[in-house]
């Protein structure tokens, strides 16, 4: 497979025709489709799709790409994303004490699992400044309190903007975003401990332990107004017994929270997740 | 390992000296141990022990263990169960009109994965009565209404009694207990179809479609007068996408339902199961 | 979604164009697409397409699709197939003494969770004639020794060709089906008890304890030449400990069969399976 | 819970009053035990146990243990081991180039998911260098080829001398110990990227890919004179699917290579590991 590659996501009406409209637009323009896949959700009425496409060959020029499938979309009343393989996302990452998701994302990040830049982690501690600095990623310390929460928010988005950043990623951030923030910042993934909507809220391990339950899981969700509500990403689980008091089941949960974590960011950085309502498609 | 064996299942509040305590009541009176398990709960600060032996060579007869070991329980201030392996326990499944979980529970029973006998069988539907016969089991259509339900939980409770039933097993039995039941007959086993506490309550997988989870689950639990709040014994999960409809969870959920509820009452039967607090212990 | 429906399943040459030309044939004759998901193996150059699309409305008369489709088949060198959704396969189920996956099968046609008929049961033992005469099938006992055993499958082909059967499933039919057999019917799906390719052959569970395994498997497959080396459909795993013994893991492993055949038997009766080389492409 | 505890793990010849013995002599000289779990392999013959007990009031001073126990075992014919858990195990973590495994070991020692010291890191070769420094870790480089293998092995065996290392653990060394090697060092754990017996040898994620599995796994085992045959301690497998070629397996496969390495390091670290024939027992 050629890189670099264009990627379409698009929902609309379920209609007849719809794969036939996006598809012949590629290839009448001497496309190569690498991926392309499809889902129609009766019960909503919509169609969702995501397709991939070589640029190498293409004979649209990858800035006139957006204009060309604007009337398209139009005629189709689609939502619409297009993305190039070769732009590089860049991340923010946001932690207070607790560094193992941190660490887990740089290190995939390092590994080239991610195509990604980190340029920013910001935390509400001081605690994790020397693995931004060992990573080349700038820190700041922005501590949160109920009075100055407001003021430093601000402070939060003029940062995101001052880096450009595209995605946010809570990588245990243990603060609550303020619906004002993600109305003017709505790219942010966060990890939950537990299996939503199991144990939302504060201390959910301790919770887990409380009812007994048999299996702990990790959910990662993008942000919305609503606390822990957000559109599921993605899930897994782990198996405890009466063996495991709350302890193990924290660290049992960190190596769920990693890899659950690890997977959502990368589906999301490679363009395979699209929202509509509540919900997600995950292209695979 | 030589059969019949008798299993104790003991909790008493931690202290020094009580496995030797209980291991020696056995092998003072020349018993083989084949099993034992010992959990401590420090937070409860609680001795949780299951202890199975052989009775062949064991010098007490069997009628007569419940009075040797009593004094024994009363010193170390035990919550205590005695059985016997040969022991068959009577089971009595419940169920409305979908027929996977009685199925599976009483192929179970014939291929002689449960050693148990399955005299009883009760619905709120006539559906399911023509496999209650091809099992021999005797089948009691008892609807429920709002009104007539004090008395057809009399008649139920009357059919125990009348049967000898050990235990009953709701298998996908559409109804509530009421908590006067419950109190006179507590030893019954549900299987709910969701990831316990998620979607308690009515229709859990519509509640999971909309909820867009990734995973589903089923948990087995013994029933209390609180709906869907009592001790898990087990829980399982199965992967969903965004391909998977409200039918398809339903039908992915029923391969979930019938293993979760058949490892329960398998658990249960083998007496591997020690309830306390609102928790459980799963002897392996 | 309208059934019927027609699925086509197509694997060619990798090339520009490929989607378009598949869905332009179907949206040009007015069919409304609800299903489609490509693959492309670029290690193997190859392009591997699944699309399935709403009868009503379609303006080819289903019985000249096949003639309508060829042309555009020829000119991408495509090897396909074309199937109708309301075409009810029939099912040939092979047994030797083990009942479980006979009876899930027949549960899940049943239930309808299969879309197919089952009209002929075919063992190398008698003992589970009652349960072929209980959902209505056919049943042949037809002994194999070293002896008869090409007699015997020319009987066996004979029945096939006589009940209109288009799969055969091996429910832990013990016995192996000769190369000659397979030249002359190919479509077989067997369950394997193991985790392939670990103890492919004689007694997986007996291999899988002396090897101290801590996970044990099933795997669904299609039947070739070589003994348990087809493509795999579908596998799944199960957790075991020391405390399992031999026939624990024969149990264990029963549940793991039942769904493992389950899933691979109804991916393929619903068209979502395609076999290139060793390997498959399940569908979504 | 009150620390320090000692551990007995002890195998011998199945019997009467194992369990009493072995309680008595611990609750005899004021012992607390914390833990006990007892296995019996009755094909074997074998009785397998491990049990716990704090030292805080026991009135055997520590040094004395041994001794004091010793005619116990003998009169019951025991293979035993006896450990603190105050005795820091010191580990020595062997690599080629990858970096995973060695990172997450590093990171959960830091992190006190194990309780030991890692002053000594071995490769064959030179890459991972700064990674032992940031962790304060001393680094060898040890290059290995056919014919300098003897003599490299002799200073490997010297190191471990020199570090008095307890605990080798081959996270992903990609050279095979000579049976002569393990004839002097026997305490070595591997990790395996495939879910052994299928795939052993060189590149597991191309031979699985090639056979088209649907789930691939990881295996950690104890390192015996034969080639990924020793004793199995913790498996775990992750899905794939024919969207996954052999980048993703290796991706994918980098995941369950840390965790189930993780787990099994920390299983012997606890001493709940008992090696018995090709076996283990892992008391949970």
């Amino acid at each position: 497979m050629t890189l670099p590659t264009a990627t379409l996501l698009v929902s609309c009406p379920d209609n007849k025709g719809l794969v036939a409209k996006i598809a012949n637009f590629i290839s009448s323009h001497n496309g190569n489709i690498t991926h392309a896949d499809h889902h129609t959700d009766f019960a909503a009425g919509l169609f969702l799709s995501r397709i991939e496409w070589q640029l190498e060959g293409f004979d649209i020029p990858r800035e006139d790409i957006n204009n060309a499938f604007a009337p398209i979309a139009a005629s189709i009343e689609a939502n619409w994303e297009l993305h190039f393989s070769d732009t590089i996302p860049r991340l923010s990452i946001w932690v207070s004490r607790q560094d193992h998701c941190l660490l887990d994302l740089l290190w995939r990040q390092q590994a080239k699992e991610f195509f990604a830049a980190i340029p920013l982690i910001i935390s509400n501690h001081p605690d994790l400044e020397h693995i931004a600095t060992q990573f080349g990623a700038d820190f700041y310390h922005i501590a949160i309190t109920k009075e100055n929460k407001a003021q430093q928010e601000a402070q939060q988005l003029e940062l995101l903007k001052q880096y450009n950043i595209d995605l946010v990623v809570l990588a245990k951030y243990m603060q609550v975003l303020s619906p004002e923030f993600i109305r003017q910042f709505s790219k942010v993934i966060n990890i939950h401990h537990s299996f939503l909507p199991a144990f939302a809220g504060a201390k959910p391990y301790h919770q887990a332990y409380k009812r007994g339950v048999k299996i702990i899981g990790a959910t990662s969700h993008y942000v919305t107004a609503e606390l822990d509500a957000g559109p599921i990403i993605e899930q897994d689980v782990a198996r405890v017994s009466h063996r495991d008091d709350v302890a193990d089941l924290i660290r049992k949960g960190k190596d769920l929270e990693r890899v659950v974590l690890a997977r959502a960011v990368r589906s999301h950085l490679q363009n395979r997740v699209l929202v509509y309502g509540e919900r997600t498609v995950v292209f695979a």
